[in-house]
């Protein structure tokens, strides 16, 4: 099983970014400790972050390429306006899970869109960072029902 | 740890309603399963599920009275009107986790919306039924941080 | 042939309750006269009234279990929110008519809209209590054709 | 007893247009069938389907002149904007019945509103052909009260 | 001075059509009334009325080809959508009068707005059948101005 | 005179519930206080509360039937839903006054929107529990006009 | 018979303000005019112009007490949105004829409403400053009616 | 304790002004009766009105500056969109109860938004002139709780 | 290959109307061109003009029957609102190409709008008559792709 | 050179009011200061303020009758709404700067408009009181360019 | 003449992407097809695409310093929210035709808007990828016409 | 103190980019003469312009890293659509001014909204590349206060 863990605009600041939105752990934190569960469940997991939407881009159609079996994607702000990630995912087979560590719904009015979740295999928001591990665990659970 | 399983109106009929959409699994499974970890997991779980509003109502309050750890609530269609359950709770200290099986993104346009979501510690969606697994798990993450 | 009249929150203040909107009627009345149709062509027909939806949705989804062949449906208020309601209809495999007594085009705004028509079989307004026994005709229609 | 059956624009291609959305019947075999109802029931009934929405209008204004009993009326698309048909209506004292084959609350968003609807005595939907009978049936229902 | 006098659908109606509304005068007794009003200040008059919108644009064009001084219009319930009337006075160099018996902004939300308006030299409404008197003034105003 | 105070959804949960909008104050508290001024003033007074709308629907009808003086309503959350609530109101000749606690306008969006309001016979919010004190002294101050 | 010529705030700028809109003509030369047309009536007219709003309605609750026969009156901007002057005009029965210089459906969005128009006996817009003359001209049009 | 009774714009019609919908009291009845009730509480009590926005708004600012104890203040159309009214209530630390005559929504839709009611201690509407009887009873209440 | 090359209202009025948005060469002209075009290549093709918006559905469903290979339409005003050409376009399996003289996009806000685009089998604007020898050229690609 | 500094409502209570979004400084020390500022720089400098919106349009009237080189301009809470001042400001050629001392886009959502753009020169908020200096010196930058 | 054929985000997987929207053909096809057009008509041809939204506008700056003769664009999902791009466009003289290859007004609500359009010279779209054929033929055109 | 001034998508283009809106003057003439002004003033300026979002993002990330005074930004058309850059300037603590050259407030509705206001410290629009100069002089402003 190969996954990707793919993080979007400003998730390069996590733990200096807002701290009471996002929380304290930085984007090294959290790929550290993904990258530890895959691989104690036998899982090749890469990791990418990119402030632009085309690169992005490339990734999602990269992945597609190589039929890996899953996404975990948080695309941060391109959530609420990104068409072009949309039709990106939608043009693989590969299925996304869409995370956001904030409460998306609590937040400012605009952020309650996203124009990815329709194409996503499945979304989660709230959970704080735990919503990584739980995406994860979401592919665990999917391998398990094969 | 004591978590409350709460299911919403039309959800007694999971397996025999709209399989396209929900699952062929019955309500009664999912309890069934989720009892199962709880029980693995030493967490006293107990389950209820109405298709009266002013039921739930009921049971969120008392959840909230006996100070228990954690709610996984699936209002079904009252996700998008009941604000009468949103405030029941908002009136009650316990963390909520919202749960829905389908992509409500991608149904009719008023499923878009949830009027639940904004006092809720954590939504998902998509997952199937699964998703009332990673709700579980979620409130597991949780233990462990303590 | 088995069907059910099936009626929402106020309707059994009909009569009673606004007359100039909705006639001089009372519900007994109305019942009384279609079960006398049924009863003429042979048909077994229930009826129910409830200002409490989850008792509605309970007829309605065991009308689905029971395999009846239709339901005459006046949901009242309940037509312009009850999403709880049309998700139990969308759930069963049993016809479902829409009746209104009075013609809501003609009244507030927010009666124009009815989230159940979507799920319903039929839908006719404004035909006073009359509309009930249209109704019961287009069902006794549906038996001619088969 | 004397009472108009109109149809507007597209309604001459029943049974050739969109099967799957408004059946096999042709506009002559509903006529027809309305006509022998009529006839059985003592009523003089005529007919009229124009594509021109001023033809219309000047046959709801010769009826209004003539005062007849009742008009059923099936408006085709022109229900969703001609607010000159519905002057046309509100200029007269006969009663308007407004029939649509298909249910019009499933299909495009711009089909959900009638601009006819407030001016017509009633108005039903979804019954496919049969709603015309079961308009033609509301007539009766009336002369019967008589 | 030559000038048109135009009525659209419905106004053929006028003083049997809805008298709180539009009076009890009659649309003969209207085009009579302005006739010897244009024959004692030696104008030109011809008047016309449709319930067929493209028989109206006929007409528009032709008194732009004859490049007539003025056309009294009353465009009826075409105001409120008929955009081929409003392209067809706009590509005419004839300055158009838009007329209205009742207030408009009185009546139904759908009415406030007129499409026709735009494209107007002036309108006027709510004065009842003097407003046709009032448009013939203004335009021998115009003519006074020369 | 009789006088019934009714109380919907979460209302039982007064003093425990974001005691920072609602105050500190128990329902038991308020219902005791006004039972104190209603016995002063020689008026019968009941109190109900349920979270249940079908229940709150038949209470008013059962005011409706017994033709008492007035209601004192605090409909909670079912202020911006209930059209269930609003029909039953309107189907009684017993005037209502609705209540809130809060003021409604500094809240959520959604919170701004009763409706209730346009069936009842007055309206206050924002008083905190004084309020229900104000809607009793609405209703003496009637008794005197008399 | 007695009238007043009514003006709002920025119409004292007349003929110095964007000519191209409004003409080159002053507010004085407009009131000298109409001041000369009445006296050929034998008819009392006042003319006055404010910037304040309430000086305006001061001055509609003087006419209503006084029980003249119209008022001419021109909002200028406050036609968009003062309810105030609406109400002030509603308050009294004095028939009011809204005018407006330049045609204000060809303008911004936000000037095709006004709040006078539902209290007004008539309205009239796009003439230009004839446009006062032809209010004057339907005032005598009444007084002949008489 | 001082309080200010201050009224908007055509308040100083009451009585003249749509009795059918505001009462046949004059203001000065109402400032009378309740001055009679502040003498009678040992409250200082002055009254004021004005059609003019920034007369208020210079009232207010003075009440603010002189710290009294509480204004009653019905706006007027002025409740729909003079937000600089709203700016100035924000401005001082004096509670300001928004007193309505009428239910404002029962009215027209742009009566149902109040731009002072965010920054008002409180609001009643539909209470007839007995609104400020029970405004002053509200600050009675408040002087008891000290 | 027969084609049928279709213009609504005011297109008569081509080369005479509004010049500087619509282009100097007549409807003759145009016709022409396209038919020495049609000649060249062997296809048979008509001509038809109307402003009347039933007649335009008649040659529709003309067509329709006959089963022609394309209809080359510029449906006019009609395109933002017609939704009986459309529904007359829905009820035939010819293909229809909407073609538009000038980039309806840099135009009035309701030209944005076609009720047509989402029952053709393309659409292109903006390059002036050219636009109507692009939609022939169409269907001479897709005669060469058989 | 001569400008005009201008104040709308509420902004005479500029350091006691909302201290918090408006800063402690009172209208005196800003006019104080860019009155020095004026005076080192040769300019003629004149100030006002008023909450009465007229008052303020007669002084920009008076502003364009003098041809003054600018006005400095915080129109307070008439930003969102007094069409009226925005007529005022194009009627003359004086140059405007709108100045607001918050950043009017981080307040409530009906704060974020102005009427009163479209016709300045330019804008510039959330400098705090700052804003009055960047606005005088854009002026000092102007004629500087001459 | 030179020309540039300029494809967006998500082109490059033409072929591999929802076929049943957009078809079997890739990029690489479409772009020798046309390339080959362009060497028989002697036109020089470049082509370009890019998933990065600035790498697009820095290549129509390119075009316009170089004042090729025209684009053809498929700006993909930038169509509906790319603002930068239609600046860019806007930036230069070179005309750009927008190319849709699916019928953008049959898919979801947000496709039938394009920032775009207003700034492109022609439009068309659900040709499939023969629309790029013919924007290049209305280039030929074009050419043809100097 | 050191500050960046930051270039949006086409402001590469400025002079040659419709210089009747952004004037004449090159982008490389504004860096130019903010940075003699910086020198004048010991200010470290460094300037960047890009057209690639994530560029610009990753710039005031550095800007965060580095803790510089402050940021003049001109977002170009990310202004209203890129939340991405929004999210990056919240992300840190470094103040930014929003520059507009042309005034938003008179084009096009989208460009009335800004998503970058609601997180700059202040914003201004409308003042030519003058514009630059006065958030440079408000960063002097703050300096000259510590």
């Amino acid at each position: 099983m190969e996954l990707l863990l793919l993080n979007g605009p400003n998730l390069n600041r996590l733990g200096k970014r807002e701290p009471d939105i996002y929380g304290a752990e930085t984007l090294a934190d959290i790929e550290g400790r993904i990258q530890r569960m895959a691989n104690e469940s036998g899982i090749t997991l890469s990791c990418f972050q990119s402030n632009i939407e085309g690169e992005l881009i490339n990734y999602i159609h990269d992945a597609g390429d190589r039929e890996i079996d899953g996404i975990i994607f948080n695309p941060g702000a391109f959530t609420h306006y990104s068409i072009a990630l949309r039709d990106a995912i939608a043009s693989i087979s590969v299925p996304v899970i869409e995370v956001h560590i904030s409460n998306i719904h609590t937040r400012e009015e605009f952020r309650h869109t996203s124009v990815i979740a329709p194409v996503a295999a499945g979304q989660l928001c709230g959970f704080g960072t735990a919503g990584y591990d739980l995406a994860f665990q979401a592919f665990l659970l999917k391998r398990e029902e094969r």
